[in-house]
């Protein structure tokens, strides 16, 4: 390894400062409070109220409700608190896991030392006494609701039962494709939903930072962020710079793909800062640590990765262990060939030895090693299309079936798992994707990479890929990962990691949305009504890139009494359909309404006072008119 | 009306000068020869040759074909034109019309004097000669295949029989949930779509500059990009030049939705310098000649607007017919009313009279008068939804079996129809809004905008709403309207404009694919190839925004030499799992293969020269060795 341990680590104090107890605008960081002193963060939105004015000109106020947000930001937007990067994050499950008593803490021999400005608050590693399994699975198999289960169920219920308003209550019915997702999230669905393998809750038991999430079909969808360095640019100041630039916009989880200089060092920072689950994909640095010769790889050094990594809290790992010899030349007649990463490595490994791929022939030691730490498994798709053209193939689902087979034997050493995806997949093919998924690995979550539904353009993938992505949500993909502008191109900069992963969390909303995901839509009503009522503030606040809505609207209508405007600059106050509409409501509402239709015929109706009247009156004319059309030359 | 004639228009020589002559890098305007004279203009992509290494290290050199894409940009790309904003297009379908000998010329009275610098080449207009329609829908059902006709068929088929590579001519198998799209387009097909009304040709005969396109869910998926000025912002610089801007990022129809000054002004500039249909709202101006005041409207300013408007050229116009007396009540319990402005202009003076809708009480002599110039109706949805809340409720659907009964009779005028659709549609109801429509409206062209898959996304609904007008595409819509980042927030720029249009190409284009469109998938296929074999010129030229794509490499690798590296930046020469793909292929093409299973079997195999060799090998392995996975612990 080359690491250079003295390197001075210097961030951009102006971002710091910025973000530091800085929540969006107009928004709080509270807490709902759960057994035995847990507290799960929300973000809370404020709203203006609304202004009603009667068809007499008579001005009253109605309240609109707080909205509250899921949080993936962490303590550095808790107005209470100061996150110091260079000591790490408070260690929220330090006292849950050493309750638990089923821990032996102990120093690793193979950890560097920290950096000279890097003061961690801890430098001691824990691992499972012998014998004791120590992931959440092990746990919920066992009938035992952890903390981290308690804390899950409460995020993923959004505080839903504040709302008094009927309009946040309601929306659509959802589609769900035979996800079964309840009313109310509770700690027992939770532990079942873990215990059955369709859920996990990455979480290593030397990540005490985590905030726990969790990951599975029957919870709101969820997005992963990539970043890390590459031997050909980025520094540790950028990686973690860009990790808590990723949780401002929404990931949930974060993988570390490193492969350049410093690769342990740049991930001991972003583990002491990540408020969210951390994967990594251990044959990176493997390959780092044989000096890039994939044939000189092997389980031993594979290994040592695993355990270096684990010691650090890695969450969860990519582990190509479905790459099989025999599958390899099914790859041969591709347009793009083997696409993944890992997954090439392993290929030429195992081609290169003409032996098996030694994380599969390894695979029940690798389970005993992530039970030891609770590294939740992401079985990797090293045979993934890289193309249109080579999706759904014979390597492709091959591969799959084989994760299905280890899936079943990582469960029986109470190893979480998930399943990771295509790739590239047009349209008409996703679904196929997700129904195979599904019944080849007994419904452990789906996590894809997009799938870009299109190869032609370059420069917008996390548009071609969000398409994909937001439709294989709907079906029942657990976790999106997202694609940056730069894919295929480039290494993404900060600007492209917000905006791949705004795309993402807008496929990922989408559907949950489209699956009925209860109070999904909240926010969704909360905007609208703002928006109809001209209430221009609540609508930038509750958007999900507030910044940018209101630089949009200022672009046109700079001036502080525009956003008080009943119009915008769109259609100006003319041809404002909206104001027309909410004149329209108010005018009708206490007026008697005499109407005369086309065929001459005087239609009287009810006093019409209130929205029933309204409606009575729609009632009447549906009655009489069901077919007004005259034709033109008769009337006259 | 407040036109401005004397008023300058200065255009950005800069960007004119840009533009002139210049299509895209390493593209080329070439035309394809129909009868008669006819040439349908393409965009040809060059590529390099692919460099091929033997494993014995010996260089050779394969060509790959030239792509054609569908070109919308019209005579300002073509190097042997030049156009002169000031003067217009040529008059490409000047001759066909005269030919038909069923128009005769006016001086249309109402057309006031051109803008000082501004000199079209013709300041008469067309009109059908009493009692003969001029219709393309009227010569379909004659049996006649005009000159459009066999211009779009042309153009549909992407000069497709030029491809010798089979890699170029293979694609997955669509999905297109009963549309009837042929394998090869004729003229005789695309008359009887016609005649049958599943296809629309707009064009006006007062729009001689028109490149004739095709919308019909039997054909590409086409774009619509909307711009106009508005009372508080724009001029007819910024509208031309967005015009031109609109087309080159590949517009297929522009709404001119101009609400401000100079409207007629603006129009004619555009229309004389569009080589795409153009679609206008009649109703907003006519609202400007009656000073914005809705209950002022008649029938007769309408119908004078619309005169006023086919005389200059305009291909299609939306107008609110649907929106009946009866249905707007069913808005009042909605969360956002009615956000259409045509609907609540309509809905306005409908209340206020308590008349009938008076564009529905004069269907019949509105559609005599667009057949007299063949303007197609675009039968606006007035009474779209504007939320997620308001989604498929009655007050929408109900206007839509309306626009089915308006269909039959536009149909028996042989004016050619679409149908305009949503607007705010959750991903999982979006199919049934492509169903109502095409049972109600008895397969007429559905034109949607988006839509939008949710509302919490505003400075991002190009991308909320692309996420539904894939999917729509997909199920059979036949013209996606394009939605801007500024959406709800402000009035688009250029860079607006262009981003709109990428993500609805790139929607339009996954539609496509999805429904299995012959050759959709060959520029694809092309850029996957290039991609693979590293040849980094071809896979900027074939992108669909081939100057982003390139700024994106360079922003990481800049240098002249990257561009022929076999590795990007994203993972360094060690990690790029293409370049591990490319060795593998090449490397174990030509060598003895002898294979050590994990059950410690030797499996010797024959000598595999070929891909097909590499097939067998997999073969082999998959007989012996269909359950490899061995108990770590017993392996060892």
């Amino acid at each position: 390894m080359s690491n250079n341990n003295s390197q001075s680590v210097n961030f951009s104090e102006t971002f710091l400062n910025q973000l530091n107890g800085q929540p969006f605008p107009a928004s709080e960081k509270v807490f709902l409070n759960g057994s035995d002193g847990i507290q799960v963060p929300m973000r809370k939105i404020s709203q203006s109220d609304t202004l009603l004015e009667s068809a007499q000109g008579k001005i009253s106020y109605e309240s609109n409700e707080d909205i509250y947000v899921y949080d993936t930001t962490g303590p550095i937007t808790d107005k209470n608190c100061f996150v110091d990067i260079h000591q790490g994050l408070p260690l929220l499950r330090k006292p849950w896991i050493a309750k638990r008593d089923d821990t032996l803490e102990f120093i690793a021999s193979n950890n560097p030392v920290p950096s000279a400005n890097f003061e961690p608050q801890t430098t001691t590693c824990l691992r499972a006494k012998k014998g004791s399994a120590v992931t959440q699975m092990a746990y919920a198999k066992a009938g035992i609701i952890t903390k981290e289960m308690e804390f899950v169920a409460i995020r993923e219920n959004l505080n839903r039962q504040a709302y008094q308003s009927e309009l946040l209550k309601t929306q659509q019915k959802g589609e769900s494709w035979g996800a079964n997702i309840p009313d109310e999230i509770t700690p027992e669905f939770v532990r079942k939903e873990i215990a059955e393998g369709r859920a996990i809750i990455p979480a290593n038991v030397n990540h005490p930072e985590l905030e726990p999430m969790i990951i599975g079909r029957n919870f709101l969808v969820k997005v992963n962020a990539n970043i890390g360095n590459s031997p050909v640019s980025s520094n540790i100041e950028d990686e973690v710079e860009k990790l808590v630039w990723s949780t401002r916009w929404g990931a949930d989880t974060l993988m570390d793909l490193s492969t350049g200089d410093n690769i342990h060092q740049t991930r001991e920072w972003i583990l002491r800062n990540a408020p969210i689950p951390i994967g990594t994909v251990p044959i990176y640095q493997a390959l780092e640590k044989v000096n890039g010769i994939a044939e000189d790889l092997s389980w031993e050094v594979l290994r040592e990765t695993i355990i270096e990594q684990a010691n650090q809290g890695v969450d969860y790992m990519t582990l190509h262990a479905g790459v099989l010899l025999r599958y390899i030349p099914m790859t041969a007649n591709r347009l793009t060939g083997i696409v993944s990463r890992g997954g090439a490595i392993m290929a030429k490994w195992c081609l290169a030895h003409h032996q098996e791929n030694f994380i599969y022939s390894h695979f029940e030691e690798l389970c005993q090693i992530l039970k030891q730490y609770d590294i939740s498994i992401s079985l990797g798709d090293g045979l993934r299309p890289g193309s249109v053209y080579d999706a759904n193939d014979e390597a492709q689902f091959s591969e799959l079936r084989t994760l299905g087979e280890l899936t079943k034997i990582a469960w029986q050493h109470d190893v979480q798992v998930m399943i990771e995806g295509p790739g590239h997949v047009p349209l008409q093919m996703i679904k196929e994707n997700m129904d195979e998924q599904l019944r080849h690995c007994y419904e452990a979550p789906f996590y894809t990479l997009g799938p870009l539904t299109t190869d032609i353009a370059p420069g917008y993938d996390h548009m071609t890929s969000a398409l994909g992505a937001a439709n294989i949500g709907w079906y029942g993909c657990a976790m999106l990962c997202y694609v940056t502008p730069k894919e295929h191109l480039g290494l993404p900069n900060k600007e492209d990691v917000k905006q791949g992963l705004i795309a993402y969390k807008i496929a990922a909303h989408a559907a949950d949305l489209a699956k009925g995901h209860p109070g999904a839509q909240i926010r969704d009503n909360a905007l609208s009504k703002a928006r109809f009522e001209f209430r221009w503030e609540d609508q930038f606040n509750l958007a999900m890139d507030p910044m940018t809505a209101r630089e949009y609207h200022d672009a046109t209508l700079p001036k502080p009494s525009a956003k008080k405007a009943h119009f915008c600059s769109m259609c100006g106050p003319k041809f404002c359909s909206m104001k027309l509409s909410q004149d329209l409501k108010r005018d009708h509402k206490a007026e008697q309404v005499s109407l005369k239709t086309v065929t001459g015929k005087d239609i009287q109706l009810a006093e019409t006072q209130t929205d029933d009247g309204f409606k009575s009156m729609s009632q009447k004319f549906k009655e009489q008119g069901s077919n007004l059309y005259v034709n033109a030359e008769n009337e006259e």
